[in-house]
């Protein structure tokens, strides 16, 4: 079932380039690899079109990532599949969608993480922890920095780009594969929290939301003065831009009253949010205020606007302490701090008294992506004035490096070395790796 | 508006017998104090009847609060209205209800932690973090284990005890000013939770709850064996007692499937835990299975119970640190920990890196008890099968110190030092002061 593999005319044929690490940290060498193979009946193998560099993947870069063996990074591609394990076939109705669909040629994206969607967290949705989940782009899963590479539980880990959708541009799609999903991921929490609900809702706790209480008397119903919900972003890298466009999305589709800051210390970052803010339309922003701060002056409005109670919730999009820091100060008592941010070794920094002490609720983790694939989906697809813009879904401005762009820069996989190292000092935005230039 | 103050015969007048802790730790003093007065214009000074000795005091009693002055215990009490202050008038009818009804010689039982019910924290019924919010038992606000007690914010704060509500039992009173609410808001905060949401629900994430998100093709619905909850309590003292009643109630009025485990080492709270159980109607057991066990052979339990994947939510009563590395051992990826114990200054035995992979949720903090008061005596008066026998409603057997009674003892305040000993080192179970023998 496979199609004819490529190899780079310099290359022996069986090897291909990819982005490899080197234990202990910074060393990034772009390498020939042999190119994979299908390893299980689950397997396919995709030639790479695109791949994405992810904050996350600096984490690992700076050591920081507990690995010891040299690894091929990247967690975020696209591509066409050229081969498939004997279980896609027509005949394999009772699994996966795409075991009895997916052809050789199709486009797909790959979740971050592959998930088998079989198992009890793939059906109910959490497939960031499926019981087979693994992370593209660790020594035992080489990752899409690369020409070709090999998807296990590929039913379940890829998405097929067909129909209406390959009108979406590639770098658009690369999103996809984490960082859009992510970011709904981070403003999805905080709107379907409990602690948030009686602004939703108007409605006083405990009977705010679903409960399996009975219903008494006298529960109180909130004025307009209490159901404006404040917000805070912490950190403005590609995926906290996507999350405040998310959560934005989200807000103005519920016509609840809100404020939102956004901040990060970058100022660059800080200017790209802001343009793309100013290119949303209208009708997205009609019931709230937005703001993009460093983070001083964030901490400031944060206290002019809630009179210093606080935020209702946080979303922390940073992965390390200062960020934990920074959020557990902005937020209110009851209040959320919703991370996704790749946190690693060091202890969480807050003592059970300070949480105790504000009531404090915390949501942790990878997100779900191959679960909110169809909604990022349907998010890009609806706001063209975003998106179109941003990283080129077909209409709009299509301009990637624009000062709207979500995607800054598609450069050639040779130069990966440079490009972690710029990424690393935040010298540059979101970059995609071209494995075929 | 002040009725007559009764003084103890051996004290001088306007003296009373109090509680007194003395720093740095495990001092205790039973003393002659001055009867408190009205200080605020919406003070009430409550006679006390019965007094509860709690285990959060005893993070105080241990030197673990922080404090450096002397103060008298008690955060939990009854008793009668003896003097209002001038905001309790007919005419205060745009204040909370008390205001414009509160007589002298009316029943209350008080919150734990005064609250206004005014301030924007109380109308959202996030009561303990009213922004007056003071805990009862500090060295600004004296406690309730003594004759007399000031209540601050009295209308907000104190609960009437009227009409059919007086035939319930002066020791089931006093449960309410803690224990029964917080043991429910530990409860509710699972079962109201969107990590939990799929099983309640039926629905796969995303769509397992409210969201603002446009419905979308194709959304999971999980089959029967998805949707088993199991969930560990973990501590048995009075209050993971009252989370695990409150747990069991709520579960039986949602026709789940479910398997709750309550792990305490002391083998005298989980007999009491066992007893209550067993004297529970059949009707509430109906749909799951409940097992008691110590620490090593719960986790057996859970492992088996769940094929090793952990239950969806721990209730966490205890407020340390070892219980809260237990709750993350026995809690599946996509769980939540409901943390209701009063941590300390310990920071949290947690990395991010921890959090991150299990994509765990926290809950943490103060129960907002005057918010779940009416749940709570709503709850005490359907379930004479559990609060007839444990603390005598009226009917059942009425019998404290029983092997179903949550209150083991009710004892002169004399002996205040012997039972704060014996509670500490768990000797006893829940016992309430007497302050008038």
């Amino acid at each position: 079932m496979a199609s004819q593999v490529d190899s780079h005319p310099e290359l022996t044929p069986g090897e291909q380039l990819a982005v490899k690490w080197y234990p202990p940290a910074y060393d990034i060498r772009v390498e020939s690899v042999p190119i994979p193979t299908i390893q299980h009946r689950d397997d396919a193998i995709v030639k790479v079109k695109l791949a994405g560099l992810c904050g996350s993947d600096l984490h690992i870069y700076r050591g920081h990532g507990g690995f010891q063996d040299p690894l091929i990074f990247g967690h975020e591609f696209i591509g066409e599949v050229i081969s498939l394990g004997e279980s896609f076939t027509p005949n394999a109705t009772d699994r996966p969608s795409l075991y009895p669909t997916l052809k050789v040629g199709d486009k797909v994206v790959s979740a971050f993480t592959s998930s088998c969607g079989e198992c009890h967290f793939c059906r109910v949705g959490f497939t960031s922890r499926c019981v087979h989940c693994l992370l593209f782009g660790i020594p035992i899963l080489p990752g899409g920095q690369a020409q070709y590479v090999r998807v296990p539980k590929a039913g379940g880990t890829l998405f097929a780009i067909t129909g209406p959708l390959t009108t979406i541009s590639e770098p658009s799609l690369v999103l996809l594969a984490d960082i859009l999903p992510t970011g709904i991921y981070a403003a999805l929490q905080v709107l379907q929290h409990p602690k948030i609900a009686p602004v939703i809702t108007g409605v006083a706790y405990p009977f705010s939301g679903w409960t399996p209480l009975a219903r008494l008397e006298g529960v109180g119903q909130l004025e307009v003065g209490d159901r404006e919900l404040v917000l805070a972003v912490v950190g403005l890298g590609p995926v906290g831009v996507c999350a405040t466009i998310a959560l934005l999305d989200m807000l103005a589709s519920t016509n609840l009253s809100y404020k939102v800051i956004a901040i990060d210390p970058n100022e660059s970052r800080r200017l790209k949010m802001q343009a793309i803010y100013e290119g949303m339309e209208e009708k997205y922003k009609a019931n709230g205020q937005f703001k993009v701060e460093a983070i001083e002056e964030g901490k400031k409005v944060v206290e002019g606007w809630t009179n210093s109670l606080g935020c209702n919730a946080v979303l922390e999009i940073v992965g390390n302490n200062s960020a934990l820091t920074l959020a557990l100060s902005l937020v209110r008592p009851f209040g959320l701090i919703s991370s996704v941010g790749v946190h690693q070794a060091p202890p969480l920094p807050f003592t059970g008294r300070e949480c105790y002490n504000k009531n404090v609720s915390f949501d942790f983790g990878r997100c779900p992506v191959r679960s909110l694939l169809p909604v990022a989906l349907d998010l890009m697809k609806r706001r063209e004035d975003v998106f179109g813009a941003a990283s080129g879904t077909g209409g709009g401005e299509a301009e990637v490096g624009g000062t709207r762009s979500l995607v800054d820069k598609i450069v050639p996989i040779g130069e990966a070395k440079k490009y972690y190292e710029m990424f690393d000092k935040g010298e540059c935005g979101k970059v995609l790796f071209d494995p075929w230039v």
